[in-house]
């Protein structure tokens, strides 16, 4: 039967890159191996580790900007504590948007490292926008946000112009939406919700900003380590980044960001329409900072829950229960997530709008 | 055409493994999903995440010892800094053992932590045996030692017995051979060699031992926070646990470490008779330290080099050429190696006397 996977990471992948990988393993690039048994040295390793990182840089448009990318293991988590360890100096501080579960999460983690200052928080209205209007300390080493709250389905919209070093958690949106990424000095974001699997974590690294912070760093936890390694300092994790390697060539074919970002909106589009036109339904989120990756909504009452999990299951469709903290469902769409699929989603919102 | 891999790590793996888990790629558990878009928190890869660490403990012969298994991102070279960073008190000490590259590449992170004392070491002997015979200070917080050094074909037969915690790299041979194994407080391995694709690390760990250090330790490097969170304290790595459990499962269905034990021993003396027979070739390891996973050899005089190489790829014989370090050959003969692969390399070597 035919699934629509709402999960919110790991999260559903294009189709060819399932086919593709599996294929890979019975047999990698006809060598008669499995991509699972091969050296990660190899020549055909080595040539995916090579395509994947140029492709990430090429399609976030940083050619020739100064950029690294690098798979690295761990997950966004990891990053948390990376991050203030490669820019945090002894003594420093940094500044922190507290934006929701996972900046919160990041934030706890600088703390470790020096003075962590909360630019702005919506923690007491649970996170259901962004917030503004914040000034960011001149004098912190570096500024850190969130672009997408995967939990609260709210998303920033802009970012600030700055003199510090900017970095980004864009684990749940990133390749969904033309941003100017140039902005950034890091930008990591773990690869199962847009990239691939989970078991690799994309970290683009502005070069210049590295080993100015006077700390002696752990050589798994320095990111100038691992560049200079070409991202293999350390076996990379094969499969997970060559699936990442399979969903950025399926990007680039449909066109990149731009093309992404018309289906994204499309999406987004057509089931915030149904949220707000159908009396039984509402967001979460406030309206300017929606998310287009995951849409946090309620029952107006859950008296109709049982029918409308019903109707879901009966439908094909999985993972839309929201998180704990929010309650109600959320749907989130990225970017292999087809139109149709929102479309079997909101054709049922309908229908119990109908049976009621 | 059938291949004899011989890579050092990534390796071989069974071929129910390649196939089982190419299949669910396509569809997991007749969910018409794939194992790549499932959630971590769902049903199905919760039970996959309790099966593989029960199963670790199990075949480990640790059940009901006090130990805990964790799938870990990141590789044995976090475990590098992890160990110290939650054993090793402040302005405290560890003992390390130097048997070779990782275990030299491990003292160097310890080193970040507090004084490192190497108890000794056999690097000016290009590491060609265990050293033996040393004294480990009964004051150090704990004792670090590498089971096997796959670069230099060396693997230590016996393990001391001490009253501070012992923590072992095991990469390249858990699960090859019968070891009391609840000597050890900390055992750690990546998975790429005997137990699963690249991409996670098993990590058993004896649960009293931890948090007595007084560190304060960033979130993702504290081993009780992953024990508290079974694992799941962020996304785990979901297909390489995966292929890992399949890879254990097929283990145990084998007979365990036992029968694989008398396997990889028949594999290593077919190979070390002929090696010891065959004048034109010599072993680069003391034969008391000779590894049964890693065969590292060169042989008599470089003249022969290019038909033994074509004669190995003849044969479908791949990754055998050893580390820069050691230079020769290096035959890494982990547990899903055959016995007939290692069969046709015999017959490859004895081919070239007769040729010669």
């Amino acid at each position: 039967m035919k699934k629509h996977n709402y999960s919110a990471g790991p999260c559903i992948l294009p189709q060819e890159v399932f086919e593709k990988s599996a294929q890979a393993i019975l047999n990698f690039n006809n060598s008669d191996l499995s991509i699972l048994e091969i050296s990660h040295r190899s020549k055909d390793f080595v040539a995916v580790m090579e395509e994947a990182r140029a492709l990430a840089i090429e399609l976030l448009g940083l050619e020739g900007k100064g950029y690294q990318a690098l798979f690295l293991a761990g997950g966004a988590s990891l990053e948390f504590l990376m991050t203030p360890y490669n820019l945090m100096k002894e003594n420093g501080k940094a500044a922190y948007l507290d934006s929701g579960t996972w900046a919160s999460a990041a934030i706890k983690e600088a703390k470790f490292f020096g003075e962590t200052v909360i630019v702005a928080s919506s923690k007491d209205e649970n996170y259901n926008h962004v917030p503004k209007g914040y000034t960011i300390p001149t004098d912190a080493d570096y500024f850190h946000c969130t672009s997408n709250n995967t939990i609260f389905g709210t998303q920033m919209k802009e970012f600030p112009t700055l003199d510090i070093p900017m970095v980004c958690d864009m684990s749940s949106d990133i390749f969904s939406r033309n941003i100017d990424f140039s902005k950034f000095a890091i930008i990591y974001a773990g690869a199962q919700k847009n990239m691939g699997p989970a078991g690799t974590t994309l970290v683009v690294v502005k070069e210049e900003i590295l080993g100015k912070n006077g700390r002696n760093i752990p050589s798994m936890l320095d990111y100038a380590k691992h560049i200079k390694a070409e991202s293999m300092y350390n076996t990379p994790s094969v499969f997970p980044v060559y699936a990442s390697l399979l969903t950025l060539q399926w990007l680039k074919n449909l066109g990149g960001i731009p093309a992404i970002e018309k289906i994204n909106n499309a999406k987004a589009n057509l089931l915030y329409t149904e949220i707000d036109r159908n009396p039984l339904f509402k967001g979460t989120a406030v309206v300017e900072d929606r998310s287009t990756m995951n849409a946090t909504f309620l029952l107006d009452t859950p008296l109709h829950t049982d029918t409308f999990n019903a109707m879901l299951k009966e439908a094909g469709i999985i993972g839309l229960p929201g998180h704990r903290s929010v309650g109600g469902y959320r749907a989130s769409m990225y970017n292999a997530m087809p139109l149709d699929s929102v479309q079997v989603l909101v054709d049922v919102m309908k229908d119990l709008e109908n049976k009621i």
